[in-house]
């Protein structure tokens, strides 16, 4: 979705005019004709009224050949079955439940018969895994490269989508499950040191998880006070948050999580495991903020994934700091992906 | 929208998966996790219940560039304007009401900073002429070409969402404006002979009319018992209609409503106008039945765009036809894009 935008790997281009540049022009630039959008361009997703109980969520995740996967590490249906788990994502980080999907795809005058029908095989199997109905879409020939554009509907109590806009100074920031994964994959496969197709980073880059029921949860128990989701790397995503917030926060280095899986490689291989942690990308778990008052009781509680306390909200221009295990402070660039740069 | 699909003109490729087998196996494969569903795949819109008045209507509608513009003959702004209004049209066909766009914006690496706002200029402009509120969206980057897919939320009174499935034998076939036009366009620009960037078949190519003032008036004046809307070619999207409604068809050759500009200019030019009002696709006129006993008020009725006779609806299994001058009937098939053909 719009300011979300970026996500996902690999560097294309090196265009002056920033995605999120843009991004910025086109919300000032919209006109509003409807009182029913509570929240527009610049979340996880748009937040439309209802009926009197609910509030529709909507988000669209456009993947390209080329650009967001690459044929060599992805089969079919796992193209299929990725598009769809990110858009899922971005339902998981407003707190909400997936509800219809639709398909917009384009397929190159080469591609033999049989292809598309593997991916859309992919997208139908993901979908019965998260009761999605897939109620439509677009099929269409591109000029070269997959595109597979997924749009979710989902919905979520009316007025407690959990925004990136509700982080208030003093609220302690926290992350599902673990960091770097999915870009230490990747840099697995491209390099050729995967080994085997089940190493669990490789799993990650494939095959992320959308944090739908953790998200509901965090709606459910009123524990969040804004969220979104991890899709550009932790250090983008967090300054997204930010902004959005009007705040600050630092991050403690020493406190992000990673697998046992992530640490061994990297030291296998003699990889710096800081740039897939920060600046990595797609580990599409939930970077969320919560009142100081109730941490000890979110870290108490019995959740659906692990979440783990990395840092706190700090009041607005106090900057976005990463402190490192000596009690340094140094800023934070958001270095995750922007496609346009 | 799935099942209408197809749509729009340049062939590429040769596969053998026919877009619309595809699409049917789709349709045959797809599970449905939620009552809320009321028409899915294989209309114009998706259907979908939402609080006791309304439902919701969601179209989705992919162009890409080199398949369904060529930047010789659009302008950036005209592209995003045409891929909204294509959409705009989706909603029109089911009587209903548009709301909310969001966009999917996929552009090459080599795009010069300023191109992607231009699009987006394109689009804003559009949307304030039809009054609808950009929500959201994804920006990206594709391998090669401009890949963009614009999703439609609307809005129709509950129930009432004219399908394609509701002709009956004996049914009067109606079509609104004219046709052939946008197809004589997109011949006059490839050929170098349209002359006037004004010339009337290439302003209905450049920016097609989605007639929602129209599909309202027959919604609500409860006229239409089927709608489709015309981006395939009449021969197709009659056939997409009727197969919708298990029901047969013929069509007047001589009834079907052409404009001044196009007769002229297939006179001029020596043109044969046939393949054009029949497969030339892009027309986005709206082709709906009526009772036969409303047929003489509607004729009578002050509409916001003429409609004009062409034909009937037959029985199931009777076949789609075309009656020519001389009272003579040849089997009408199917002759508009697909673009896995």
């Amino acid at each position: 979705m719009f300011l979300r935008a970026a996500g996902r790997k690999k560097r294309l281009g090196t265009d002056r005019l920033s995605e999120f540049d843009l991004l910025r022009r086109l919300q000032g630039r919209v006109r509003r004709f409807s009182g029913g959008l509570q929240t527009g361009i610049g979340d996880d997703c748009a937040v439309i009224s209802c009926g009197p109980d609910q509030d529709l969520l909507v988000t669209t995740d456009l993947l390209a050949e080329g650009v967001h996967f690459d044929r060599c590490w992805f089969s079919l249906p796992q193209i299929g079955a990725k598009g769809l788990r990110v858009s899922l994502s971005d339902i998981a980080a407003m707190g909400g439940t997936p509800e219809y999907a639709f398909i917009s795809l384009a397929l190159p005058p080469s591609t033999p018969p049989g292809e598309g029908e593997r991916i859309l095989e992919g997208i139908c199997q993901t979908a019965e895994t998260y009761q999605v109905t897939i109620a439509g879409g677009d099929l269409s020939r591109s000029e070269k490269g997959i595109v597979l554009d997924v749009i979710l509907l989902g919905k979520a109590e009316k007025g407690k989508a959990l925004l990136r806009s509700g982080a208030q100074p003093g609220d302690q920031l926290f992350v599902s499950g673990t960091l770097g994964d999915a870009a230490l994959g990747l840099q697995l496969l491209k390099t050729g040191k995967g080994g085997d197709d089940r190493a669990f980073p490789v799993v990650r880059q494939r095959r992320p998880e959308p944090r739908l029921e953790l998200g509901r949860e965090l709606l459910k128990g009123g524990w969040a006070t804004a969220m979104i989701d991890l899709s550009d790397g932790i250090s983008s995503d967090l300054a997204h948050l930010c902004e959005a917030s009007g705040v600050g926060a630092f991050l403690c280095f020493d406190d992000l999580p990673c697998s046992t899986s992530f640490q061994e490689t990297c030291a296998a291989l003699a990889w710096e495991p800081a740039p897939f942690v920060l600046q990595g990308g797609e580990d599409y778990e939930l970077l969320f903020t919560v009142p100081a008052g109730v941490r000890s009781a979110l870290e108490r509680a019995a959740l659906p994934v692990p979440v783990t306390r990395i840092g706190e909200i700090l009041p607005a221009g106090a900057g976005v700091w990463l402190e490192d295990p000596k009690g340094g402070r140094q800023p934070l660039s958001p270095q995750g992906y922007d496609h346009f740069r």
